[in-house]
């Protein structure tokens, strides 16, 4: 009962093979450079030395067959033949408003996504490649689509309909669609889990805090709120992309520099956050090394980022009419102390605080869930490294077991 | 002990006289579309019969002129010579990084005003006009400038920086600044009082809820955060402005609408916020109406406003680690208590409990200053008309005292 999860880009193809007998890790590993020189593959069996190998991948298609070769090697294989393997989770970005939930790939399930092309352009064509060449490589094994926006879906229209002209949501289906889902939906269960509740009874605030990072307002288990718009960009400050920005600074910096509207796009998610104001690194650890040295730009940025979290926490634990947790994920939200008790001291008189000593305990390569809490807070902050792979490998088990 | 005040636009000035020995309001009136055909002129004296007339008001000047004509006019007149007008008080929009509070105004003021014409193209110009014209027509008379930026400028660098390439600020002091400062100013000090506590001693959430909206963190009596950014066009669901939206959808709605960016500006400004999701009108008044009787979209914006409000009050109470109180001003603000009531609903985990019958009570036209709190209530819920003319006039006298 094993089962592939495929993270396909426009020139790279993560993959994890997981036993879901037992939720087990088998393998996990990557397809890079495809289509370009320098192409490279890598594998890691858990407890086991790394597998690397520089060699050229031609296309999508030639990365699964490369990695189902590799899967299937008589040496460092772990598992038999390709039948070993049920089902195959594909990660798609952008289900636009069609998908609630995960889906059985169809015909009709591809041209969906290939309608979300233009909502997602840079993922949903390479997502899409992944789905038609394991269907070409694994005729017959099913496929299944996890959305990022999929769990999204609850939110009310006053949370996802913008104050712009109404025709451009007709039109255009301009809407809050939000991203990162599969892993605030992962970290809602676990922390309900931690807590001894079910995500019905809770009010949760997830942050996912990585390269890039949203914040989502749970309630009762779905969501409510969530801080990425139609795109990735809108929200928080993240690596290089600028989050919320008055948006009238757009057509001035287009005039005042001359660009078109797709080099002020770059320059909103590739040259701005935290690489914009820094002006030389784009990864927080560098940040947060710099800053402990003194840095002061780089404290100014971590006082941004600090002011900016809190902020979205406040205002969705105002929307829901209260708050029971906050759950830090993603590489920063699992590997910083020093925010995650910045951020507690503020939610102080929300009913928040810290055991020191736990938070501490809790980073990088230690990281594990945990309620970092002392007993006597009433709002719980709690650190839940994310496994978007197995959601996906489990929304794919659950499919299939469906379809039997 | 007579102050003038006098808010400027680019075809129309507002006046007030105000006797500052009882703060007493005098008369208060406009001239209209200066410059333009079909100019007016209007006078009102409290408790008398309103002055209208009709007649070409050629430049700001000839307004000035013809408002001081009035007011020492022996029929209609409130004053005998301009001699009685001690001082005039100017609203300007933009102070820039210059000004964080008011100033007697001189050639380097001027100077200084003029450079942030680029950040307040629509206004500035016509501010300074009203300055000038007011030199000329009354020389000798001290000139105050009043900036609607100045109560924003103790803001910390982390919530005035936006998370782009930095040399935008450097370049072009692209920046958080903030508006209806003084507003925002004024209801600080009356809640204040009202709560009978010194500024210092409290953390607010000030709502200026009108045509245009703002909302602002007022922590120990300095403003901590705001949600107006670079321009007045961030934050909150306005009349016809967007606010806060995916920065993304800028360029995406110029590629597909093949729009320049001044095109863009405009639709922004002038064809979104409560006009373009209604698609029918810019007025809350006719939201309010129109969602009483059943029609979706309306009904759909004020889920949005107040969703949004909440979101920033609990955002701010958050990031001030704490809140005594929220203050209601402005038109919406003073006036829409089922606004009112949704919001304290959703804070009442925060502490808020509000009376139905006094928030009812506080509405238009009847709308005085008020606690709407229950006893209970640890997070209080005030109404406070705002009055920025008063506000300008007070910084007006203090200046000017202090010159003697």
């Amino acid at each position: 009962m094993n089962v592939l999860v495929i993270n396909a880009g426009s020139s790279s193809l993560k993959y994890q093979l997981i036993d879901m007998t037992n939720e087990k890790l088998l393998v996990k590993g990557m397809c890079d450079r495809i289509g370009i020189e320098g192409g490279n593959f890598k594998y890691q069996v858990p407890g086991k030395e790394d597998y690397k190998v520089n060699q050229p991948i031609a296309n999508h298609a030639e990365a699964i067959e490369l990695v189902i070769k590799t899967l299937t090697d008589p040496k460092i294989g772990v598992i038999k033949s390709m039948s070993e393997i049920e089902a195959v989770g594909h990660r798609v970005l952008h289900g636009g408003e069609k998908f609630s939930g995960s889906v059985l790939v169809n015909e009709d399930v591809k041209a969906a996504i290939r309608e979300c092309f233009e909502l997602g352009p840079l993922h949903n064509p390479a997502n899409l490649t992944g789905i038609e060449s394991c269907e070409k490589v694994m005729p017959g094994v099913p496929q299944i689509a996890v959305f990022d926006t999929g769990f999204h879906q609850t939110m009310p229209d006053f949370a996802y309909i913008y104050a712009l002209p109404y025709e451009y949501y007709e039109k255009y289906k301009i809407r809050r669609y939000g991203f990162h889902g599969t892993s605030h939906r992962y970290v809602t269960l676990r922390a309900a889990a931690v807590l001894g509740k079910k995500p019905e009874e809770l009010k949760i605030v997830t942050c996912h805090l990585g390269n890039g990072s949203s914040v989502t307002a749970v309630k009762n288990g779905k969501c409510f709120d969530t801080s990425m718009g139609v795109t990735p960009l809108e929200g928080l400050i993240m690596g290089t992309r600028c989050g919320n920005i008055d948006p009238a600074i757009v057509p001035l910096i287009m005039k005042k520099e001359n660009l078109t509207p797709d080099e002020m796009d770059v320059i909103l998610n590739k040259k701005s956050g935290i690489l914009g104001v820094s002006q030389t690194t784009s990864d927080n650890r560098d940040i947060e090394e710099g800053a402990k040295a003194g840095n002061k730009r780089y404290q100014l940025i971590e006082k941004m980022l600090v002011h900016q979290i809190t902020k979205y926490i406040g205002g969705y634990a105002a929307a829901m009419g209260g708050i029971d947790a906050v759950v830090f994920t993603g590489g920063i939200g699992e590997n910083n102390p020093h925010y995650r008790a910045r951020i507690a001291e503020n939610l102080r008189f929300m009913g928040a605080d810290i055991d020191e000593e736990r938070n501490n305990k809790c980073k990088r390569k230690d990281c594990e869930e945990m309620d970092l809490s002392t007993d006597k807070a009433t709002l719980r902050i709690l650190c839940i490294p994310t496994n978007e792979e197995l959601m996906i490998a489990r929304d794919t088990l659950e499919i299939v077991n469906g379809l039997k």
